[in-house]
């Protein structure tokens, strides 16, 4: 049995099956082709933040495949308050089949995981959010590396340059990640005393896969895809003000996107705040493929799924 | 695609097919007989106001079509919060079949369903409440205006009078739309300074389709329907207080009943409040057909559901 | 059509019958050999108090028989606020299947059972919790009382000792009630003042079905099962540090475990706070079949919900 909780997890010769799987899986969905091989299987969906784009397409992904959800936040029941996470982990994981968690501390999302007797999926945690990143990968791959049969090909990506430019959080630490594992390199440009957390990420200060810009312009030259994300994420509120401050300079503009490869494109996880950490000619411009970003969340999470509950089906 | 944001959204013709396929459907509901045409599509909930009835009649609804649901409420979700609208119809409308939203301003639900690549349903809006008097209409057709062979006849509405008992609020407007459209009367008795909205419904104030009175005895005067809601909707508790004084004398009262015809029914939307907008005799009386028409909201909104998937199946 | 609302609502004929469904209906799950029995039924589930263990074993369950689920907490509705009950029930019951209710006063259940069109179950009140009685129930028998062929045979459970330690609440209660109906006997040991209620359960303080003993260790010396619950059970929160006084020496220990017979087994219906209640020696030690309680409760609703809609399928 396998786990979800960060992009390490899998290996390279994973990810090109999961995303093989996905291309399938979206021409199913968009030719209405049913598909059902999770007929009878259950997702606990486990929300200790609020969420729009996971709840929907983890819910509607696990309904398309044939399957079930319960949605589960910590207001409506009683997960690590009034009970050991372990023993929550140990009663849920006897009912449902999956789990998916969306949560603060990456270690609660380990700790169920170890006790529990169906794969755990990380929904997004302070540390990271793999499956946004996969969901990221796959849109590049769909636009700019497919091969003569229309499937994505993950070797093309290596090369590629990715640049981040903000907030060096969860998404950062998880492109880091990817970075190592298939081979391009991501240019990081945060704000001083915002910086990716190679510790946490696992990658050495001097890895190839990562440069540090203290300029965005210089991090966005040559890039063949920019991407952000909010100044502020959630639990971040109270830091607002001073983030603002912060992060000022470090807004994805035109002339940023004209530093970029001709061919670049720039990604968003979304919500978006236009005017701060990208302009709106930017993101509702040619290069912005935020829609189908959003979208493939869905599709490459039925892979996911399909994945860890039954392994290499094709 | 269509979208069913307000009554007059529907042609006639359009409705005298969707009660058609609500009478067939809530048969086969009834006779236990499965009906399946909408598996593998996904209706997204989308709730800013508090709702018994329209949760389960649209969750249950959908169900029993094959179909599956995802229910988002503002509490667990970032609809117009973090997000501006226009984004979150792109998102989900990616990802889901079909989006009902209960919210506040029309203009909302308006907004949301010039981005949605889905057709969009209003679930109620400060100005209109179409599911609602679909199904009341339905349940009049079912109770009166029913051919030989049990199918519900929409000609046999011209002429009728419906009675509007009380607050001018959104099922008065859209009471007024479905007279203009279907050819029935509606008269309308407010308390002042409670009137319905006509340019809101876009009826113009000579038109034969409602005729105001004062005095909600004279509204009564050999109607067909009598019907009327709380009064204080949701989003008005503040004026609670004022709205009892106001409303004081628009009470449907066994009196009021003996007015109408002798063959009149009456309906509520509910929750009512029994001793303030009805006598307990009425709604809990002969006439009363207030938990076939809160059952029809269910039945109406398949037929709908299956229309603006599906378009005429039959 | 029957009701669940608490477990003298069964005859032991008829226990008989469900526990050896959830048996049947269990092997399938484990085996993934789909049953759906229940394809076109919904299920509401009224929360008016939270819940994980409740929610995940009635939602999966309903699942895993192929029906659907509508899930309302007081929160997201209007149960009980704006309008009647007898009125929520009326249109509720309208459109579902079957009702699950966990709420606070029993009266509540008998009052929407009452203008119910479809079985309702207790999903738990202040009162009684027979679905965790009946889980607690099937787990014995499975430990303790297969006949040849593996099958649950309630008739070994006569003469059986099942001692419960600590709070006189819905679950000793419910206690109580079982050993009138199945033949064996309580031995109740609660702290002075929070006593099991007799009447309320309709059992005569004269009984043979149960013992009242003011030491802990003298009511589990011989018992077959030791079993026991929180402190302070929801909803009396605010007799925290009362209760935490009284209930001190009211805690299941490896020494009240010696004291019950060699076989003994222990249950907890979760939460469990180790350290208060239970000592981490005794529910995480080999005699605890806590995991096994807990999943239970899955099996055994799903057996009552298809005695409640569908009657002796076998």
């Amino acid at each position: 049995m396998k786990h979800y909780l960060q992009f390490k997890d899998f290996s390279a010769e994973e990810y090109a099956q999961v995303f093989a799987r996905a291309a399938i899986i979206k021409r199913k969905f968009k030719a209405y082709e049913k598909y059902h091989p999770l007929v009878d299987r259950t997702l606990a969906m486990i929300f200790e933040k609020a969420s729009t784009r996971t709840r929907v397409s983890f819910e509607a992904g696990m309904y398309q495949l044939g399957g079930s959800v319960v949605h589960l936040t910590t207001g409506d029941s009683q997960l690590g308050r009034a009970e050991p996470l372990e023993d929550s982990a140990r009663v849920i994981s006897r009912m449902v089949d999956l789990v998916m968690i969306r949560t603060f501390e990456q270690t609660k999302i380990e700790t169920f995981a170890a006790h529990s007797r169906v794969p755990v999926i990380n929904g997004l945690t302070n540390e990271f959010h793999p499956c946004q990143i996969m969901a990221d990968l796959f849109t590049y791959l769909e636009h700019r590396c497919l091969d003569d049969e229309g499937m994505p090909d993950l070797n093309r990506l290596r090369g590629k340059v990715v640049a981040w430019v903000g907030d060096g959080n969860n998404m950062a630490n998880t492109w880091l990640q990817a970075a190592e594992l298939l081979g391009f390199t991501v240019h990081v440009s945060t704000p001083s005393g915002y910086e990716a957390q190679t510790k946490i990420a696992g990658i050495s200060a001097d890895s190839g896969c990562w440069r540090s810009f203290s300029d965005p312009l210089q991090a966005c030259r040559d890039a063949d895809l920019v991407t952000t994300d909010v100044w502020t994420s959630m639990g971040f509120e109270a830091e607002n003000e001073v983030r603002r401050k912060a992060f000022a300079d470090w807004r994805v503009t035109r002339q940023l996107m004209q530093a970029a490869r001709p061919d670049a494109l720039f990604m968003h996880c979304l919500p978006a705040h236009r005017g701060e950490e990208v302009e709106a000619e930017v993101i509702d411009g040619p290069q912005s493929v935020v829609w189908d970003e959003a979208e493939n969340r869905m599709h490459v999470q039925k892979a996911l799924m399909e994945y860890l509950l039954l392994g290499r089906v094709a």
